[in-house]
């Protein structure tokens, strides 16, 4: 055992330093087990001091560290190369609630507590903490911090950055700084906050953070809505966005060959549409749909009445096609879970190559045309899986096989599907890392598409803050 | 003329470089008309390219540059010191409304554009650019954004950093970074856009940005609430949430100590409740009062209705005394009227000692009670003007001298009166810079309230972007 383990292990307790090659396996292997990295130790601090200790016996000599939460993460961001010099720092046991103030609708949180947790402390507190994602049983806040996570609400409640009022965090030289004051106003000084916010852990280690809650909405309900094209779900959109204001919390766009994936591999799930009226008495197909969600602070009856609005007004001027209007929770989750299950569909159907792309909300339609006849060009009859918080101009652009093409051959051609995607993405003024971050995975594609200036100007920042190139080397920049 | 100077005026011609002494005059005086500076030049570029020039040439020779725009900083953060080595960079040549995009709710403005012609564009495309504040008719967006600025819709809406999408700046070596995109998703490195947002031109001179705009509301309307205390306006604050959800756009705080001055100095203004009901039917005076104002999605009547019922609510609960819906527009702007004069009224009763200062709202009663009886124990008899944004935790705490006694006598003790309000402000966890910035007055004493690592954060990413020190030197850090 090195000197520098036998610190780590006096600072924090032995039996948190692990070192055997097995028990470190699940800390060095990303969720979607494309990579598996080395590492020295996986060190698990309890405390913001015992995290500040080890990132100076860090420091001191001279050891890569790679901070990681709940390892969700879908770009290789929160695990080690292969090189076996970094220790992997968990902050999973920093997992307290500090601190929940109603009055202040704050709540402050250590990086390692669990976001469902969190929302559910937040319920128990009769407040709202909006920031929702698939993962959210086993990601840590301090990972949706430190990639800027995105998720289903962030139409109205923006990404993680904009839920978060302050953070503590340890610097690359084992200092701590804190902004944990609950301030909705405070102008003083550079925001060192926002900086650290989606670094992926390349400056320094978020230890805690105070995060935005809001008040419940009396009634969450949901409508689906189905239409001709996406041009048609963004004219929705404003429709939606001028009846409903800031109580319109979800937007999403599922094109038709995601619902039919879903209905194959889920047979149990409730077709949309199925009996709609008599004019649909058989399942209906359309080529593009819509989720809808409200948020009223008044009634389920008014949100109700302002769904049907929406509706009654797109229907008129010919925008939608068909639509239903979800009566209870139950027929809302129903609703919710066909969207959601788009992912496991796809990862039933077999590989796809994904793409996390934003977008200007006004040159969705354009660009998925020009881009989808790119694609089917070069791969003729490939199956385009859309869908995605149109709401926000976040959409996943995958791409699966043509039917019977077997997926090794398609794989072969990632690099140029990769290729044209991103190019179109540039081209359309957009972004080819919407809310995944950039990791490993994306960090030498993304420089392609950055200016000089602004990979120098990145560049002289992280030189300044991590001299040492401690933190999370090779992420990011 | 320096060879300097003649360089400029061949970049951008000589009738755009003030060097005469009284020309310069109005761009080197605050507008409080507190500090005159002194400098090399006036320099007035009309587009980007153009302030890249100045700024290499700036680089090349070593002179230091103050970016302006409209010049109503309160904080002395857009003149020059006095030293004469500095040129005045002025903005105002920079406006150009640049594109609107009302599919994407956004809006690419240049530095130089007027708040308030900036509002009037969005209103004429029937969107809203929420921004509001005081000095809106000269204020320009590049000032705005360089300090952060608050306002009247924070509750809602966020200061001016949640209203940005992307920014163009000029660096300090003269390159023109960009991220005029329009984005609401993008990870892709490093905030920069929030490292120059708030940073006084110290970092960089912003030249464009891309704003969100909102739906406009179908009704906005106003009321006003009497109680006995700010810990009961907070109370009225949670229930007008819980009703109103994100329709709550504004919640702002008077003390009866405001609203006598302002009826005094404007006796046409309609004094509140003055005919409320019979019971009032001479002028009623309360404590404190909190003007509520809503932004409904649906119609006037569903505004008033939500209102009522706010109000009907906290007059069961005890909470309020009495309360006034506005009914009309006309209605709603006079209750506006009677807190926007609180200033001009201050202005007109003579000088004060201002503090623009955030706490935790939460907090926000006990720190009036404390900080109130540790100045009237130093100060008898002074009169407490406090207002402001209570919904964002944003106090304007403002000490008058006590009846008859000289100005000059009472301004003597501002440095006493100040440490007293700051040491409070930190002792309770505020901000001793809420919405105003810190510029060269508030440098020094924002300090004394900051840890050093969080000083030092700041002095490696000065030094890193400007490390010859050339952009607004002296001011922030």
């Amino acid at each position: 055992m090195s000197a520098f383990l036998t610190h780590c292990q006096e600072a924090i307790g032995a039996q948190y330093v692990i070192s055997d090659d097995k028990e470190m396996q699940s800390f060095l292997t990303d969720q979607r087990q494309r990579f598996t990295g080395k590492g020295l130790a996986i060190v698990q601090p309890a405390t913001t001091a015992e995290v500040a200790t080890i990132v100076r016996l860090c420091h001191q000599f001279s050891v890569p560290i790679v901070a990681q939460g709940g390892n969700t993460g879908l770009v290789l961001g929160s695990i080690p190369d292969d090189s076996g010099t970094a220790i992997v720092l968990s902050l999973k046991r920093l997992n307290q609630i500090r601190a929940i103030d109603t009055a202040n609708n704050t709540m402050t949180v250590e990086a390692g507590c669990i976001l469902s947790n969190i929302q559910d402390t937040a319920s128990e507190a009769g407040r709202l903490f909006p920031l929702s994602l698939a993962a959210e049983g086993s990601c840590t806040i301090g990972g949706n911090l430190s990639t800027n996570a995105g998720g289903t609400a962030v139409l109205r409640y923006g990404n993680t950055r904009e839920l978060c009022l302050g953070l503590e965090v340890v610097t690359p030289q084992g200092e701590i700084w804190s902004s944990l004051r609950g301030l909705r106003k405070d102008n003083s000084g550079y925001d060192l906050r926002d900086l650290f916010i989606g670094a992926e852990g390349t400056l320094g280690i978020i230890t805690a953070a105070v995060l935005k809650l809001f008040p419940q909405p009396k009634a969450q309900l949901t409508a689906l809505a189905a239409m001709r094209t996406p041009q048609d779900a963004l004219r929705l959109l404003s429709i939606a966005q001028t009846h409903a204001g800031a109580a319109l919390t979800g937007f999403e766009l599922m094109s038709d060959v995601c619902v039919q994936l879903v209905l194959q591999h889920y047979p149990q799930q409730k077709k949309p549409f199925s009996d709609a009226d008599a004019q649909h008495a058989q399942y209906a197909r359309y080529a593009q749909y819509v989720l809808l969600e409200l948020s009223d602070a008044e009634s389920e009856q008014h949100a109700i009445t302002t769904l049907e609005n929406i509706l009654h007004t797109a229907m008129e001027q010919d925008i939608i096609q068909d639509a239903v209007v979800a009566r209870s929770i139950a027929e809302s989750n129903a609703l919710w879970t066909l969207r959601e299950s788009i992912p496991l569909a796809q990862a039933k159907e077999g590989g796809n190559i994904k793409h996390d792309i934003s977008l200007p909300i006004s040159r969705i339609p354009e660009f998925i045309t020009t881009t989808d006849a790119l694609l089917k060009k070069y791969v003729p009859n490939c199956r385009m899986v859309t869908f995605g918080h149109l709401g926000d101009g976040n959409l996943h652009y995958n791409v699966a096989p043509p039917k019977g093409i077997s997926p090794t051959n398609f794989f072969a051609q990632e690099t140029t599907i990769n290729r044209i995607v991103y190019d179109s993405v540039h081209q359309f003024g957009g972004s080819i890392s919407a809310e995944h971050g950039i990791g490993t995975l994306k960090r030498d594609t993304i420089r392609q598409y950055q200016s000089v200036v602004e990979i120098q100007l990145m560049q002289v920042i992280k030189h300044a803050i991590d001299p040492l190139n401690l933190m999370n080397p090779g992420k990011v920049i």
